[in-house]
């Protein structure tokens, strides 16, 4: 991956905990990172948050991640990880995260979410005025599926 | 996925640490499930660990992850993690793994692993002794590529 | 401490992503492992459990926690953690925790928690049947307040 | 606590996956918050990283940490983390941290560093030049024992 696929950026520092036996970052907590970044990411698309409205019964779930390990982050590196969604399906979007520390690409990521009703554990289509908000914030318009 | 591809289970409780709001567990964990379970499964076979071989410079790495999320865990559930070793390459080993609850499947995983010289940056082959061993314990013989 | 003050011990093994670059547990970690350790004690003890009862707007609360640090557990390590209630206030209760390997005391820690309700923030009395039955369960009768 | 008692402040926003079932941040991850001000903290006074120093056989460990819970952080919230040394004593230091959300103090930290040779298991004195600049870097020097 490269730093110019990405519009969005967030800025993360290694924390000493996140850190293990071979000083690197444990492996799961890069999904840790992606879901910070996505958080970060949702914040500045303006669009109303999807993980807290649970009330309403209606949720963003991750679906499916496949993470691609290139190289390590260290303790107290500071990182920056690209966020941007590539595909927007009917009830689904696919995610695209990339940590770079400086112009060296670390880790990749592909998540998929789903938009669903949590009780009855069906796709919800994702409102129209999200899709037309995401690609005019993205840079590059999502694929549409 | 289901129960009958694995041979090896490792059960682990959900800490009330790992569930999150949407009162699940969060995604990223499920990693650590599958890392601790690995190691479990790595003990169960009688290698020697290759993780805390650090010392002598070879260890393996996590080179790229899938997950695929079915379904959650929650708070106390009582989880059984299956492990196999799927595949064996020259320096290279595909695992999977599959997060049960009861006969319920919740969470699956793809984990390949690459056997590497730290400081090289480079794929060892995979001793030739832990490749039989591996293809003994396992009630499926890992594909060989 | 010392082993013999405890009439009740969860054994919980050391995971790889909990142990950071010196080598050993990082130190916010003891507080999941007595976390876990209290869930399962009071488990034992049969009483309902009082974190999942949200619902009914009572809690029991973490008020203050001292972590004594003597020693340092290690990757892979069996630990035991010792539990047991110390003290039974009008709506607070003392607990102490001590994690052993084999003989050695590793970490204590001494948790003061409140049985609150949630939306008034004030203390209610702990059900006299619960202090009669933790009375009962603990060798050593908490003292009271 | 008060903010007025600090005069060093490090930024951190609460992670999604640092919250609870009971929507507040776990009890355990407070040591964490309070882990990553220190590293800040210690950049902020220019002084060498002791903790990756591990090299030379000396470093910083924590030997007792009291946590005081006054009221929670949930997700999103934008906490500032105040700390400064309290007290240097010939091989220890006591450090003090207060969580606060705006004005609202929420968690305190009284946190007791040893300076140690690890082989030996051996406190360090502090050296008079790490002391010295302290003394400057606090408003308020750190009481001497």
């Amino acid at each position: 991956m490269n730093r110019s696929e990405f519009a969005f950026f967030h800025p993360l520092r290694v924390r000493w905990a996140e850190v293990d036996m071979q000083k690197v970052v444990f492996n799961g907590h890069y999904m840790l990172y992606f879901d910070v970044a996505f958080t970060e990411y949702w914040r500045a698309t303006g669009l109303p948050n999807s993980q807290v409205q649970a009330r309403e019964g209606i949720e963003m779930f991750l679906r499916r991640a496949t993470i691609d390990y290139q190289a390590s982050a260290e303790f107290d590196d500071e990182l920056e990880i690209g966020m941007r969604c590539a595909r927007l399906g009917r009830s689904s979007m696919t995610v695209q995260g990339g940590i770079f520390r400086g112009d060296t690409f670390l880790v990749g990521g592909e998540l998929l979410y789903v938009y669903a009703d949590v009780a009855a554990k069906k796709g919800v289509p994702i409102p129209t005025a999200w899709r037309e908000h995401l690609a005019t914030f993205e840079r590059v318009a999502p694929e549409t599926a």
